[in-house]
């Protein structure tokens, strides 16, 4: 029988280890994060660093934060020269205090510096959104809700911003417009109701396909749940509002909490009942953690 | 006689208009975007919006902020569908309050929402930089010192976050390894002194490369200038001793305070006499504005 | 009001125009199938028919059939000659008899001459595809039975693979692994029971994903239910076995038949009651229909 | 003395062995194919199969069949996860009974399930166009015939299309337009006659192209005779004009029949004399094979 | 009827106009080019010259030369700033004495700049080509003989040195190893004799394909003919050699000579009588011809 | 401390080893010459060379050179066919006599046939550039002048020909406009002095980034040096006004000769005093040497 304690908890790159295909598919991404900094050569460690200098360094984090992206950074590593040795002293999702080491690199020196400032890049967001989930989640704690990303990430990092929140403990909405549907207020402006909308989407879509609908008030919840949605919206409701929407959805379907969403008011939603808050500042505002690397010559 | 109006005023982009190569070698940043968010196609929009619906929509701002990036915005929805009429209403290094209109967008209703999120997304990101940066350009006003960038930017995305710097009135700094030498802590590890490290660079260098190199004490620094730098990079100095190493360097060379400046204490950098100011929370630790797309069907 | 004649009828691309977006996303698809026929150049137009000739062509069917993919056929000319004009004269999802005039081209012969069997070679297969689909559909006509694809898809054309069966009034199932799961034999392989795996799988997804689940006899199909499955797939059954899966369902959930499906028995598994019934032959082997090409020089 | 057994039997992939060149380039296809099923991830594997489980799994047919592209699911394994073991166990090119295993692989179930459908997409169809082919020659077997290829393959796969051709037994036709010429009705009509097409072509074309003309009927053949073309096509000629036409011939040059040639009336066409038999449907109607994946959790 | 005098006169490209679709296959190797010398920016117009002056420039030889390429500044031009008016003002395969304007160019000054260095870079090693050609077709005047080009190309840009050469009137030899056959000595040493290579060769080819063997004297000559080979290359035979040899081959089938071909002693290679002479040097060995670009602000 | 023996001589590729990251950037370029040159397959070595013959072979040279790209050859021989065995036998940089062998290469027969030709384009281009630069090199020897580079590359080899330079013995120039400025004379004409230009330059310009501005009299050389120019570069000066020019500067900037130059005249110009030497026919007008391959079956 299956074991559940590897399993993805939520559609994402898994915490537990970096799948091959996916880092086939982040191949790209990485190498051109790469060319965008090395370019046509690194100018400095050429012209200072001889090209048999060997030296080991050390990623130490400076703050307490949630580790997320290790494997990236190795992945960094070793495109910049197969020959280099990483060696990862930590794991995605686990918490570690200021003055940890996460991992140690070791071969040609040239190589190191040249793969430094990319792999931090990488670190340093990707920790840092785990970390700011891992406080909203933290928050929570003891109520019913999830926390849950939006498609506000930054461009052409989407895959590993939703895998930054997972490993702080988020869950992961819809990874774009192709996997899920989400009528909001801008597609309702196209019809005379909300029951409409819905009406026409059942018609249209496939049948493994569930429909959420964000709603602006009661009146539009009353309707889209009569007109069949399969998940409610509720978008800028405050806490109070939040309560009585609950109540009226009295569980029939999920229901998720939106806009305006902060550290000090995650609480009260989620004391409201609901059972999703999907919080935007996880991967559009993140403040990088402070990690260094520390080069030794051999 | 050349007018010097137009002229940029750092490396990047121009902030008055995007040059049509750089549009070109930004085409497969946009695309992938795009690629990531859309994928096999926008579910909602198509069961719920006709294809011959058509709508006009309206980029405004809910805060104050500096605008850059338009252009990037305007191209994401010319990728989208090439019948959508883009009309910019501000332009790039403009300061406008909340409430502004930035641009309007009109045609097909389908191809407005399928654009909407990877424009705000870009929108949002660079107008962040912008604005943040004009905070610090501002706080230094009047006197010698300039704000300058690092390559602590988004992977992927470095060109534009340092053109949304250089729309805030920052100065970009190299723009990678490639283009620039900048001996650090990391370096001279791999020499005795910090002289031997400038006078191997030196024999190895081009002829149009400058040496800037990065100092941790007051020794260092004399060593330095003694070795023929190009241009000091004073590390973590604080503004007493930034103050004192400028005396010592005596206008020789410029000088560049780096490491742990923020809005508060950014001032006191300035103050000391130095020339830049280079801070990596412009780039690693953006808050993304508030802008918001209202869409109204013809 | 949204008038919802134009919308689409299935996740894939819109049979009443082709989407900019998706052409974009198309671009590299085409651009290969062109490469792979012209590569250094076409020998036999260079050297029979002089640069500036020109001619008219036609693409005219020998057989009755259903369109699909006619601007496909346009886009691979546009991507040969820009200065070619293609002429529509029907439209993708139309049934036309033998004989029929599908569309015509003109402008330089050459060029003619170098799209003619890459635009047919799309052509004749999406044809092909919408015309079986539509035998399909129309032999289940007043069941409330719809016919749905699979991912058995040529490799590289699912999305136009997908397209011409909507073309041809299938429904179209899951795009690929990405959005939506179906627990098959397979994954049941890992778990003590379905009851078990579903349990498992609801706890990893996120709030917009259905889960289906392929079944194999009877007791599978109400351990299903009870485990809570959004769909049931009822794998290899016969249409009797069907008939009483169906009663037993009882319409709680959508029911899907699959595997041995033919034209010759596909009303029997409609008549049964079932919502889907998915057929692999529609994509994985489709009999390319008969369309021609008659060039007349002017 | 170079041995012949090893020779390719036409220019096309070996049958023997994959060349490591042709897999690289076959990379971006079989990448192109992995990527549209998995997109952002195989959303059921990762909520059903825990990411250290392990199984063994079986690529068994159901048919009889030619084998063809066993190295290309072996790649796409690979792609998936460099740790799969993937065992071959047959040849292509071999004829195997119903209930043959083709293959193991072993290694982590979500990576085999990943790999499930697309390796059996491109190995049901390489099969298929084997298998179809090897009826083909069979049906003419003892005459001086041979089944040859088109153009008429589905776009993007031409290479894999026409090797597994190759495997069964069939010649390949050239690759493209680049590789050989063929002067068809729609050349013939900018030109006067069949001598002046022929005789411009030769003025224009490289001493290593050989001319091909279709021709339509007796007459015309004659004149491309008297002109010099290289080989003869006869277009949609029954076999009583193929043996008349092969008379005139004389064996001066090869004869190619082309058009309508069915499983039910090549070997009259064999019979009559030809060289060689062009068969469209080969590539263009494949009925795909019957293959199953089988797995086992260890 | 057809007129013949746009006919091309090789297997390249068509020197009386570039093909679209020439034109798309080529774009990836103009951007890689522009890239490589533009990169993130050209730093020196940018900040020496305002984004909205405006120039004229002409690009003028100060050399005799033969016009090849011109289509390809045009296009490297459009590809920096489709702002940019580029007028052709001579065409390729003339021939122009010193002091000849070529093109002017027309539009923001910045944009002239940026693709000046790269459009030159293409011109200048096409033209140097076509004159270099045009010297060894004139040296041969009047024999039958040919000059052809070799496989000796730039790595990247082949198809652009292949239609160079024509423009300078030799004629094209196979594009690559894929659309001809070329038996030369690092084949047939895995051979007994010449003939068994011959013999083998034939068995495996398809229907369209010549074979052309490379002999090194007059026994292996015999050998080869006798074995039924298409075409003869006289590998670095002697002029009296080379006599003896046409005299062997009588005309039954074309005779290529080949190595230690030099302007001074190719007229005694064609008055011996071959039908082609291929000079590695028109493509390995260039000099590239003296063009300048003069800017002029409006 | 850090030993200088191994430090790179110039911004390029290191003589003494070839950097993995280097590697994977040249990758495209490499697999772009392979694929125009192979295309749809070899078709000789398939016919001719069974799939299970093995040989050796050796590149040698037929002529003195300097060797350079040698593990340019040894990557395409990996791409071909990761089971060659590729030795090299002599380094990057070695000045070698006429029969000398430069490495082995060791495996399957076809495959060593297959990389023959692409890879001995590109050996024996960027060892003729090498072997060039290495004359004039010499021509200087005991001046205080360096041999340098220019833009005047092969489209899309940039870095290969300049790396050859640096192998030869030469000092590189800027890569391309972006990690430079060169302020020519077409910059010049959109001013009203080379003071205004040089002024209006340094106002946009980074901290890390040097002038050097082209001169044209003694005039513009004061003027430019005035106006505080980084580096002057003499255009077309003769080796008596350089002279001149050299003592006007009198050590102040560094001073680069420029135009004109050739092996019969440059040492003129070094004992005239300049720094530099930049000679535009090192990469655009470069002899290929005569090296081949011997292949020998096992």
């Amino acid at each position: 029988m299956q074991d559940s304690s590897n399993l993805k908890i939520s559609p994402g790159l898994n915490p537990e280890f970096m799948n091959p295909v996916d880092l086939t598919l982040l191949r790209d991404t990485l190498l051109l994060a790469l060319r965008e900094d090395i370019g046509a050569g690194d100018l400095t460690s050429r012209a200072t660093i001889s090209s048999d200098s060997r030296a080991t360094a050390q990623y130490t984090t400076k703050q307490e934060l949630v580790v997320a992206g290790i494997s990236v950074a190795q992945e960094i590593v070793r495109l910049v020269d197969s020959n280099l040795q990483f060696e990862i002293l930590t794991s995605d999702t686990t918490s570690v205090s200021s003055g940890t080491a996460l991992a140690t690199v070791r071969g040609p020196g040239q190589s190191i510096l040249m793969a430094e400032r990319t792999s931090l890049n990488f670190l340093q967001r990707m920790c840092g959104i785990a970390t700011l989930t891992r406080r909203y989640v933290d928050r929570i704690q003891g109520t019913r809700a999830r926390i849950v990303d939006t498609r506000k990430t930054v461009p052409g990092l989407r895959v590993l911003d939703k895998y930054a929140v997972s490993c702080g403990g988020g869950m992961n909405h819809r990874m774009g417009l192709f996997d899920g549907v989400l009528i909001k207020n801008n597609h309702l402006a196209f019809h005379s109701s909300v029951a409409h909308a819905i009406e026409q989407a059942r018609r249209c879509l496939g049948h493994l396909v569930k429909i959420e609908v964000e709603v602006r008030d009661l009146g539009q919840l009353q309707t889209a749940l009569a007109a069949g949605t399969d998940v409610i919206l509720l978008d800028n409701f405050n806490p109070a509002e939040t309560r009585k929407a609950v109540e009226i959805v009295a569980r029939r379907v999920p229901v998720e909490s939106s806009g305006g969403i902060t550290l000090d008011n995650v609480r009260d939603f989620a004391e409201a009942g609901v059972d999703y808050i999907s919080v935007g500042a996880l991967t559009h505002s993140v403040p990088a953690v402070d990690i260094h690397l520390r080069v030794t010559p051999e």
